[in-house]
């Protein structure tokens, strides 16, 4: 499939489930909760996640109409993490907006991050499916809850930390990004009755594409800057463990390593536009930019391995799908 | 029966969850996960929403072995709500030990919750029960959780509102303690097997004892201080919206109304011992602590009147209970 077809129908499967999360999430819904949650959902975003359960599911045969709640909770677990994301990492601007807890307050922050888990269960428990399968969808979502959450506690207390290697960053990627981008995908797999084999395909398909997204995202911070109000590398502001700091700090001279600590952990406010051009400049010196490159290319080329295991007409359908998004997704 | 058998079979049916929450939360788990949960499992707490969960369960002719599961379910999300109920209302004491995000930051405080929440559904998944029982226990779960937090969410905005009446104050008691103080009695008699009567008993008991024990509560504040440090009137100094304040906004001049509401919005550390004085002498000429008093006694006698309505042997088991806990509970 061409390239824009391929995303005229995401933005179309996407689109899908509008109306579920209108009833999932009533706009006049709890005082508080409905509002904020709306805000933070109308930041936009698009519905990639859904859109990947709904393809994966019709590609595999299911009929997509029984995979919509499992679509939408997927979409509101997406958030739900964003939003407490934002509260862990002190960011205080998402898709050119205030972020949550810098328009409300971090408590409505919490809260609403709370709200937005419950409703993410609850769409999967009103699934229409038989008992079985919605159970196995409700293993599988919250096992990878559970994971994404484990990925989050190494991110967070691996900021600056003076051990930290390239090794610790893709573990951490792949437990905080790589099983929750595939979840939709293999929760339409499970609907549409995919064996096992399948399913395993589909995991290690996370697991190759998490880290090269965030390898991406890691990159895109030191040339357009992510969104963020268009700042450049706000990552070395925030002291985040990018996978060029992991690389750096390994191939670094003493004193250099010492410096590079020292603005990774000064408070994102006194970070100067100084400090942030010496450690692109170190991160070109040790070669860290090429190298972030190349492991992110390695891992694209094991995700089309990964495909060469299921059958070829479920081949050629995701592979279209998995390179639009590594050209369109970060 | 005797209300010191009451509290040493309270203790021994809590101590059984013991073995399974080293199981579903093991101590040797995720790293920056497991320990910081156990810091905050640890704090103590009397497993009464766990024991409550057993003894309901057997009153009501159950296997209680069937019902541990959902027992440590209850006591997990119990401590997440805890948990994250610190951040939002910026308490830094529990127990006599420094909160979670006072000592590990608001991130891992914020992440830790979640992740006790991932626990808490596993372990209601893992329910050695048929599929049906099952279900109904993670509906009647995740309600109780939506619930929860809709209550928090009225409960953080209400914080020195202007306008804040009794009957505000009663539905944000009913939503944020009320359903789930009885989840744990709910699930225990799901299942044994109870009919929808005593489910609903069970409901109506949680609507007035949450009410009655959440006006304790502010009660408690005025004189022993909570545990928080010993220190006393700390709802003041925070500007929690307690009955005390919702009665005396009601019954006091134009000129009181603002110098009290002056003194909620204060922040804490500017809040002087003389401003809680003069709230408190406040709340004396406007007679709101007798009216506090009553309000609760008034809701505990109609704890018995629903009580009333299970059958005799039942009944009286129960109300021993819930004696026990208006004894005891805050």
């Amino acid at each position: 499939m061409a390239e824009s077809s391929i995303e005229a129908e995401i933005l179309r499967q996407g689109r899908r489930i509008d109306p579920l999360l209108e009833e999932l999430v009533p706009r006049g819904g709890p005082a508080h909760l409905a509002e904020i949650a709306w805000y933070h959902l109308e930041t936009g975003g698009k519905r990639i996640r859904p859109a990947l359960c709904l393809v994966t599911c019709e590609v595999l045969g299911g009929d997509s109409e029984r995979a919509l709640h499992f679509a939408a909770a997927v979409e509101l677990l997406h958030n739900m993490l964003l939003l407490h994301d934002d509260i862990e990492d002190g960011d205080t601007v998402r898709r050119n907006k205030p972020t949550v807890w810098k328009a409300y307050g971090v408590g409505n922050a919490v809260n609403v991050g709370d709200y937005l888990l419950g409703r993410s269960l609850r769409a999967v428990m009103l699934s229409p499916l038989d008992d079985q399968t919605r159970g196995r969808l409700l293993d599988v979502f919250v096992e990878t809850y559970g994971r994404t959450v484990e990925g989050q506690a190494l991110d967070i207390n691996s900021r600056s930390a003076p051990r930290f290697t390239v090794e610790d960053y893709l573990r951490t990627a792949v437990l905080k990004t790589g099983y929750y981008l595939v979840l939709g995908m293999i929760g339409g797999a499970i609907i549409a009755g995919a064996p096992e084999v399948t399913l395993k395909c589909l995991r290690r398909l996370g697991e190759n594409m998490g880290p090269a997204f965030q390898i991406r995202d890691d990159l895109i911070d030191l040339t357009s800057g992510k969104g963020r109000g268009g700042v450049k590398g706000s990552d070395v502001r925030e002291g985040k463990a990018s996978i060029l700091y992991a690389h750096a700090l390994a191939h670094s001279m003493p004193a250099e390593q010492e410096r590079l600590l020292d603005i990774m952990r000064k408070p994102r406010q006194e970070t100067t536009g100084a400090d942030v051009e010496w450690v692109v400049q170190l991160y070109e010196r040790c070669g860290s930019i090429p190298f972030a490159r190349n492991t992110a290319e390695a891992l694209i080329h094991k995700v089309q391995d990964v495909l060469g295991n299921l059958p070829m007409e479920q081949q050629s359908s995701l592979r279209d799908l998995v390179a639009y998004l590594a050209e369109r997704m970060s």
